[in-house]
């Protein structure tokens, strides 16, 4: 059997959850790509930085932010391994991300595709294109595996 | 006339909104408070930081989390000049905040009482007490006249 490869992106986005889960936090990864090329990538580093922001989103975006020298990151993609969270899509909108595309839905915690669904509203001020479901299986297998080892 | 003074939170906030406004800005502040005395303040440098995460409410709780070596603010309070964003109110939950305090009410991009209604959800996993009102006029008027300027 082959089975179709992922994005490079994507790949890169799970990889940066597996790093997170290495060092205990929960793995979810993120990138931002501009033209093809990642500009910013980051993982879920809330404790080891002791900072409530510090989602794999945030943390790629602002990387992405500071590469650009621009808060707004007009025409880039993200590519994240779970729904983001309302914190995150917050984030993602006011970046004026163009597309958003992200893997496993997360009912606990998601604000995209159910809870706040944040882009829904008139008072979100940008709305990304939205791609769910790539890379599922496989985020949704890190966080797992990482919930599992830790009862 | 003798007007009812702000509490000295509300007060720091409101200062941390102009200078916000100082340096070009949208003027709106926040401060983080844990038994009575300020932990955390900061004010809105999306654009200076080139990070489009840098609102008030983010730069402060940032700030508090330093202070505190934990992400989370467990019984601590945020006062601030303007409703949250869906963003700031996620990042606000996530941070375990236990009483905020807001001023003005945001239509155009408010997600507490409007809009994503962030904490009403049960995606959302820790909701604040919320007061809202309190130093409304003055933080409104601020931002009035940022905006007016730049017209």
């Amino acid at each position: 059997m082959t089975r179709w490869p992922l994005p490079p992106p994507m790949a890169e986005a799970l990889e940066q959850a597996r790093l997170a889960a290495d060092l205990g936090e929960v793995p979810v990864g993120a990138v931002v790509v501009r033209d093809g090329a990642i500009i910013g990538r980051g993982h879920n580093r809330t404790r080891i930085d002791a900072d409530p922001s510090a989602h794999a989103e945030v943390v790629a975006l602002r990387a992405a932010a500071q590469a650009l020298g621009n808060e707004r990151l007009t025409g880039c993609e993200m590519f994240v391994t779970l729904e983001p969270c309302a914190m995150c899509a917050g984030a993602i909108a006011h970046a004026r991300i163009a597309r958003l595309v992200y893997g496993a839905s997360d009912p606990k915690g998601g604000a995209v595709e159910q809870g706040a669904r944040v882009f829904d509203h008139p008072q979100c001020l940008h709305r990304p294109e939205v791609v769910a479901g790539l890379g599922a299986a496989q985020a949704s297998e890190l966080l797992r595996g990482f919930f599992e080892a830790r009862r």
